[in-house]
This record gives C-alpha cells, structure tokens and sequence, in this order.
C-alpha cells in the first residue's frame, strides 16, 4: 500500500478505508482479521485470538462465523442477488442455507427500507440463529411470484475472536485508552471512519514524546470490550483517560457523550476543545447505552472514558445502510477529526499543576524580560495576562486547563507562559510527574 | 353515616366535610371533640385530651373554650344575628357576654368585609380576652341606632386540649407523619378538605402492605403540633418524611413548600410528582410562618416535613371567611390531592437503594429473556431502558428515583425494570430494609 | 485647613482632594509627603519610611525620585510647556536632563493623545530610565522645526518609600483593611477620591464603638502594598475583610471586584449592599491584574481582600488624562461613596451568628410583646417576618446576613429583630466574640 506522501493526511485516512472497505467483517472471523492486516500494515498492531467458549464476565466468547458465498436466483435461474457486490445482503451471522423456497418463504427473510428505497440495510443475527438478505426496497418491489434458490455458504463453528492493540509507550504508566470497533462490514462512517482516525492518530504520537502511555483497541463492539476489560480486569485501572473514537467522517459537528463519571478530566477537555472550535458542537450527560463506553463506564469498572464522535448514533438516514459509504464520508471531515484528537492529547499531555514558587506577591516580570515578550506567534496581550493567571492560579489545585478556563485564554498560551515561568524558576511541578 | 359504593372518592369525601361541616370548632372543646368522633367512623383514630396548663415546650395549654348560645337582638328584640345560622358569627373563643349595648358600643365588637359585602368573615381572639361578632358588610349598613342585646353563652374554663392520632404499622419503625388542622369553624379549603383527604388515605393505605408506619394527627393548629411535639419530643426522630395536609379541595394547581432542610427526600418525592403531572404546579423554599410545619421545622427538631397543599395560605379571597364553603371545594379536585397524596406514597414505599451484583461490564440480558419484554403496559422501549439505567447508577449511591429523574423515565417503570433485574439475580438491595 | 461645618460631607471630600491636588506625586519623593501630610491634618497618620534599597520578596525600595522645575523652550527661547502649570507635563521618573534638541529628538520624548486633542496624558517610567514630557495633541501639532531646549531638574537617589498608616482599635484584635494609592499626580478619580473617601471615613469610624480593629493604608501602588506585606507579613493573617478604595468619584454604577477566594464574607456583604443599592452596580470575580489587590490576593497571602470603585481601571475616556481633574469627580458621588463603605461597615460589624435558644418549637412571641412592636421606623410586617427568620435560621450555622439574603428581607431589619430576640433570652451569641 502506497501513499503518496503529497496527498493530505484526510486522504490518506479515506485512502485506508478505502482499502478495508470490501472486507466482510462481523464479531468474529477473517474479515476481521484481513482489516486488522491492513491496519498493521501502517501501525505495529498486536493481534489477539481469544478461543470461542472463553468466559467473559456474564458472557463467553461465540462460535466464529465466517462466509464464503451467498445469492439468491431468481425462477429463472438469473443470480439477482450476489454477496459479492455488497457484503450488506447477507444477514450477518446467518447460518448456511442451500434450498428452494416459495416467495412466500423468501419474503420472511428479506430486509429492506420502504424510506430510503435505493439503500441495502445492514442487519445482524448474532444471539438468534437465522439466515436472511437485505436488498433494496426498488429490488424488493421488482420481485415477481415464483421458486428461489437461496445459498448461503457459511459457517458458525468454534473457532476464535479477534482484535488488535497498539501500545505506545511513554513517559509514565498512567494510559490514554483509544477504543474503535471493527465488526461492520461495509461501512465507513460507522466505522471505518474511526479505524482511520485511530491508524493515523497513532503514527503521529509515534512522532511524539508522550507523558502519558497510549493504548489503541480495534474490537469487534460489544463483545469485544468485554472479553478485553475481562482478560485485563486488574489491568483497568492505569487508564486514566479514554475515548471511544467512532463516526468521525461525516460533516456534522462533534458531539461528545460523558463518561459516567461527568467530571473526569477527559469530560473537561474533550468539553473546552469543542466548545473553543464551534458552538454547535454538543456535549452530552453519560447515558447507559450507545457503543463500548456502555462496557468501560459499566458501574464496576466506572473509566473516564467519554465518547467522541461526529453525527449521533442512529441518529442520520444512512446509519446501517449501503447510504453510509465512501463518499458520505469526506477526507476535510475526518480529517479535522484527526486533529481534534491531536488537540485533545496535546492538552492531556500538557494539563500539569504546578505551585507558584513566590507566592508571596508577585514577581518582578519586568527584570527577568517577561514584559518584552510581545513579538513571535503568541498576541502579546493575552501572553502578559496568561503570566499572571498562572502565577496567581498555581496554588496546586488548578491545573493549567483550569487556569485557561477561568482566565478565558487559550490553552496554548497559557501552557507557554507556564514554560517561560518555570525557565524563570518561578513556577515548579506539583509533584514528580 | 352510610358511604354508597358506586359513588367517587371525591364525593365520599365531599360527603364527609359536609357531615362535619357544621361542627363549632375551636383549638378547645366539643367541637373539636365531635368532628374527632365523625373521623373515627371511618378510621381506628386514637383521641388524646392533654390537661389545661400543661406545660409544652415554651407554651401551656390554654383553657378550654365551648360555647351553647349566641345572638344580637336588635332595638325592636328581633334576633338579627344567631350563631345556630352560622358558627362563625362568633368571634372564636369570645368570654361570655350578656348585656345591653348602644350601637356604638356594638360596633366596636363587629367584624365585616367591605371588600366582599355579602362573606361573613372569620376571626378568633385565642390570646387576648374579647369578644365579638362576625357579620356580612351588607348586614352591617342595614343596621340602625338604638340599643342591642348581646348575648354569648360561651365558658372558658380548666378543661383539655384534644386531638386525634391514627397509627398504621408498617414493616418499619420509619415513620410517615401526615399532619391536619382540626380548629376551623364551618370553613371547608381550610381546612376540612385536610381532614377528609387524609382520612380517605388512611382508608387506602390500611388495604396495603407498608414499608414505612404512617401516623396521622389531626390536632387544632399551632397549639396542637406544639402539644403533640412536646409529648412525643424522643419519638420525633423516627419521623422520615412529613407532610402538612391542608387546603386540597380548590381548583387551583397545587403549591410544595419545602421542608427546611430542602433537600430532604420529601422534598425531592413531591417535587418530582408535581413537575411531572402539571408545569402550574409550584415549589417554594422554605420560610418559617404558615401552618404546623413552622413548628415541625423548628431548628431543634427540623424534621423533613413539607406542606403540600393546593391554594397558598391567605392568598384566596374566600380564605377565612363563610366564601370557603362546601360549594368552593369541588370532589374532584379532593380526589386529585387524593390521589397524588398517595402517589407519593407509592414513591417513598418504593425509593430503595439497590446495587448491581454484575456490576463489571453489561450483563447479558437477552439470555435471561429482558429482551423480549415489549408488550402489556409497559411501553417497551422505556423498559429496556429502564433495565440499562438501572443497571448503571445502581451503585448503592443512586436511589429509584434518582435514577428515574437522570433517565427522564417514569418511577413505575424504572421501579418495574428494578424489580425484574431482582428476580434475575441481577440487582440486591443495599442493606436489609 | 479649615472646613465649614454646614457643607456636605461630600463637599468636605472634594475639597481635601483639592488641596492635595497640586502635589507632584510619584511612588517615592516629596509630593507623597506632601500628600500624608494633609491627610494627617484630618486624621491620626502614621508615616512611615523604608529605605531605597530595602528588599521586599521579590523587589527591592527604588531610588527616591524628586523634581525641582521642567520646561521646554521653544526655538524662540518661549518657555511652552511648564511643570508648574501641569505635573502631568513631566514623564513620571524622568531623568534629569538639560539641553538643547533638534525637533526631531524631542518628538522621540513627546507624549500626547490624538483621539483627545485637549488632555495631556499621565505616562510614568519607573524601571526604564528615559526622560519625556506630556502635552495636548493640539500643541504637539503648533510645534514648529528648530531647536529647544529642555530642562528636567530631577534627582534620582538613594532615598525612602513613604508610606501612611491609621490604626483604630476595635473590641478585637480582627482586621478591616482599607487600602488605596497615593503616587498618582493631579489626577482626581485615580486615585485623589480613594485618598479623601478613605480619609472621611476614618472620621466617621472614630466616632463609633467598633467590633473590628481598622487598618488604613495610604501607599504608592504596587510596590508599596509589596512593601507594607514584607514588613508585616506575619501580620497579615489578621487582616479577616479587605478592601483597595479607588475611582469613588465618578458618576456612573459601582463595581466590586470579588477577592481571589470569590467567596469571602467581604465579597458576600459588598454584593449584598450593591445590589440593593442598584441593580446596574455590578459584581466581576477575581483577575490577577489591576490595582493593589494584586499583591493582597497574591496565591501566598489569598488575603480577603476585594476592590470597590465606581468605575473601571483604564475604562473611562479620562483615565491617566488631565481630564480627570476636579471637574471630573462630584461631591454627590464621593459621598455616596462614602456611605455605602459606611453601610458596608456596618454589615461587617453587625454580621454576626447567633444560636436560637428556645430551639423547639416556636416561642410565644405575644406573651412577651414581640407581637405589638409595629410602630417606628421599623416596618411593622418585615419585623414581624424578620423574627421569625431569625429564630428559624438561629442554628449556628447562619450568619444574619444569612438570613437577611435568604429572607430578602433588610439587614438592619434583621439585626434589630436579633437585638430583640437577644433581650427577650430567646437568642445568644454562638461564640463570644
């Protein structure tokens, strides 16, 4: 896979999705794991096969499905429906067919939106053993009476899940969770969007010197998180910050959803940034249900992990259909996603508290030049009253984003008037960290 | 008195305050004693008569006040006012009076309302030895020079205070203390309407199995909540929630006022139940005059009593005058107070506590069939729901209610998917009550 | 001095300012004597001097500055700008200089302001060695090319800081500090007004029986306030409500500036008192800029110290301008001023927390006359309510400003209702202070 290196990096994220569209993923089976392959080839992608059958809290781990054909002819023989044009025609998880039915009988196992009648829906069949097509509302009305010959050549045997995880390393134990799910097929807002974004976000903190250590899940949804928070119970508790990144390709503001907790760190960043960049961006109250925050946020475990996501769940016409394909999603979008991301870690890296080392009125700025500061990149003004804040704020219980809030300045300038303080020795850290 | 059994709750209780109407009430005497003894006919009411000069707190019972005759005969002996027409003719608690008086004399002994000429006003002289009579403004222009007899055989003796208490034992000593005035002469809003609805609840809640004990009074205002509090001074603080119950027979929305505490879980209860049937319905803060609950929420005891009540204290016309009479007070609107008086109820006898005993990761509900619960009365979707909010805030910090007013879902609903998570093992209560 | 006695106190202010007017102030020198000096005429002033040098945290005492005769001569040999004509005419600090300049190097030293071709500006440079004069902008456009010549008869030497000080003992050993700045030259809102408020209301305290003790502080800015800190620092603890008085002589509404705790007793009652005063006065919460409350609420003292002035720090046309001159400022407004730091005062003085001693239930007010007390100055209803407040909210935990917040109901109405209360043994002191 080659990228041009001219390309933007929103192109490279369309270009990526671009390549893992075909695959037919589902919870399990090597649809998943071809997309994982493809993620691996940008991103040093570990990759986990967990045996069907492994208990996994108050569930275990399913048969795995995998698909090889499926078609329906029609009386006279002509295959009008073929698997191999969209994997979205197959009720995903149904079990192997090969017969004749009546009309009558096809028709109990065809899915289609009379709204939307150019569109293919997208339906599952994972906890309840069925076979079944999903075509288009247009087609569906062309059908005429007559015998069908279904296939659907699958299997449902024990076998294994997959999923994969990056791990960056940085300065200290204390994790940043990203988590996407792999597990649609042939969709990209929903979620092929977020398995870009992660990749590409992923080979920029590789660029970086992290304070924090940074952990990349792409699971199949739900089952996925429980059967990873299940193999690191005891491990849960060094994430102290998270993401669940998904729908980030379409042109709607962001909406950010909670953790449960309403007030961890996360929750006030991810809240300043997309506040800071567009009114119409939309933060959300935690709510039980959604995608894997609903596992992370569960009451025993309770991370600080909030949800970051372009369009709302369920909630724009093409979700779960053929309507959510390569060219709903935009390179310009997914890529102003990436770089909310970015901006979000930038702020958790930088986020310390630290302690006026003269507390006791303020220094004398102008002697140590930092009243001549007013030229370069940062608006002077606001510079000389971010020195202030800071020096007035830093008590320890104000970290630099809470100083940027109350002061109304941004972060940046604040973070660099911390800096020039500490080259000044008139700020230090809180503690070690 | 015979109830028929095909007409409403209202008229039940309409019928009632009509048998009581009459009664000569006063915060001492047979008055008190005779609509004591019409409660009791309905309900296992308990009377207590508490010596005069007893000693309550920074009070002492006064002496007891009846009276057999009343009336002004005009210059030419015709008998123009009689309190056998209406007991509030009196001026309550008036010593005795047997004498010839001029006009003028007369005049400083009447009471009358210009702006509302054809209502005979209410007013009592409990503190201060007086007497006089209360007229309509009409009555009063009509009247002449020339010499009155004024007649009042009333006796103001060493006798007792009375009142009645009604206890339903429940599962716990927790206590419910519904309070009601009993002093009032022929007035119905207030506070007949307090005497018939919570007579009628006790009717109710005696078909039910309790949690909380409930305890009624039905005591003469002030005097009597002092008296009752001074008795049972060490027994307050079994008393969990309270309600004073008085003006409920209006049409108007109804009014909360607060405990003193203000976030007692009364407080939060009515709150909660008012919103939600009418937006007209009104909270107000705390303030230190009204009814009983003044004495209630006095800083050494500050129980969480509210008063909940339909019209405001003072701020009807018809208020303390022969215009809040048995045509002001509708039935239906007695059975609505009814009604939310024990809807209520139903929310404190079910506002526990649980905890999730699943409480890492969601647990799977499909398997248990929570899935497929759609149908009856229950709206299904709300249900499902339900089951997810309540397995998420159920952490032993969350109470029903809680979490039925962060899932905007109704009580009976969030308390229906708590009980089925029960019956899967999937949720325990918190401790043993 | 010698001061009417039927003039208006506001009256009285403005001609203090006026005396003090012409003096050439700065942060060090003579002027500032001067200034003390008049004030100490009216009031028992302390005057201190610390010597050039002395290190105070982070700075050090400068070099005492004084200045004998500055002038500019035009190439005519026309003295057009004299020093005593104005003393905003000589940059503040300015070196001594003596010499004749081409046209073109003395416009390097010129200040004036095109948008107010009338005012000459206020400009200072105490840390930058320069020189320079302040003209109207329709001078600096008569000025024709050639050759002047400019004097500055200043000396720049070791010296001292002079500070003023009014101590007023109270019953206890708890501070009220009032501190406002004395380096301005002839300018009258900033801060001439901050020097005769303050000065008045010294006179006022002395003739009251005071709870607090009152510190007054009459200091150049900024490095005075830094310096009064250094020397008393272990002091400061004692300082328990605070308030920097300055810009008290215009017309327009009040702003309070909270302290950097936002929640101080002093920021409570000053809110208070302006908001019953005008709804448009106005509440900002701490920024570390601005005047000496900088170094007061500096993060090593978080002193309780708030700012009171009418308008805002550089937001007024006639800040640092000769245009705020004794036209500007209005006796009307100095006095109101005056009495609302007076009414400020008084709360703080009265604002005490008392204990209900009759805790359960109500007392009986009548038997003890606090029924009939109606007439007066005392709104009969408000007191009425005003008792009742107090005995309710009289829990230890309520202060009457409290309850006078919470009642909305008048503090002084409050305080007589606890004053009564406290006779009549049903209220005691929570503390002996």
């Amino acid at each position: 896979m080659d990228i041009e290196k001219d390309v933007t990096p929103g192109e490279n994220i369309h270009q990526l999705m671009a390549d893992l569209y075909p695959f037919f993923r589902s919870i399990t089976g090597d649809g998943v794991r071809a997309t994982l392959k493809g993620v691996k080839e940008h991103v040093p992608l570990e990759i986990h096969e967990v045996p069907t059958g492994t208990k996994v809290f108050d569930w275990e781990v399913p048969k795995e499905w995998n698909i090889r054909d499926a078609y329906i002819k029609d009386p006279k023989g002509e295959k009008i429906v073929d698997f191999r044009n969209s994997n979205l025609h197959v009720l995903n998880y149904s079990v192997p067919v090969n017969r004749k039915v009546s009309f009558d009988e096809l028709k109990k196992h065809l899915h289609y939106l009379p709204d939307y009648p150019d569109w293919i829906p997208y339906r599952t069949s994972y906890f309840k053993e069925d076979w079944g097509f999903c075509i288009t509302y247009n087609q569906y009305q062309s059908l005429e009476d007559g015998t069908y010959e279904v296939v659907i050549d699958s299997t449902l045997e024990p076998g294994h899940l997959t999923y994969g995880e990056v791990f960056l390393k940085g300065a200290t134990d204390d994790e940043v969770l990203i988590s996407t799910h792999v597990c649609h097929p042939s969709l990209c807002n929903d979620n092929l969007s977020g398995i870009g974004v992660s990749t590409f976000l992923i080979k920029e903190l590789q660029k970086r010197k992290l304070r924090y250590s940074y952990r990349f899940l792409f699971i199949p949804a739900t089952i996925g998180s429980i059967t990873w928070l299940s193999i690191n119970r005891d491990h849960a508790g060094k994430i102290r910050h998270g993401l669940v990144a998904t729908l980030l390709g379409d042109t709607g503001p962001f909406h950010y959803k909670k953790s449960r907790r309403g007030d961890a760190e996360i929750d006030i960043v991810v809240e300043y940034v997309l506040k800071r960049h567009n009114p119409a961006n939309e933060i959300l109250e935690f709510f039980p249900y959604g995608y894997d925050e609903r596992q992370y946020c569960s009451p025993g475990f309770n991370l600080p992990v909030g949800r970051l996501t372009r369009a709302l769940y369920a909630e724009f016409p093409e979700y779960h259909t053929s309507g959510d394909n390569l060219e709903f999603v935009k390179p310009a979008c997914l890529e102003e996603s990436l770089n909310l991301y970015l901006e979000i870690v930038e702020i958790l890296e930088g986020n310390n508290t630290y302690l006026n080392l003269n507390p006791f009125c303020e220094p004398q700025l102008g002697r140590r030049g930092l009243y001549s500061l007013t030229g370069g990149s940062v608006q002077g003004k606001d510079f000389q009253l971010a020195l202030l804040w800071v020096l007035s704020s830093s008590d320890g219980r104000h970290s630099l984003l809470d100083i940027a809030r109350k002061a109304n300045i941004d972060f940046s300038t604040i973070k660099l008037a911390a800096e020039k303080l500490m080259e000044n020795d008139l700020l230090g850290e809180k503690n070690g960290k």
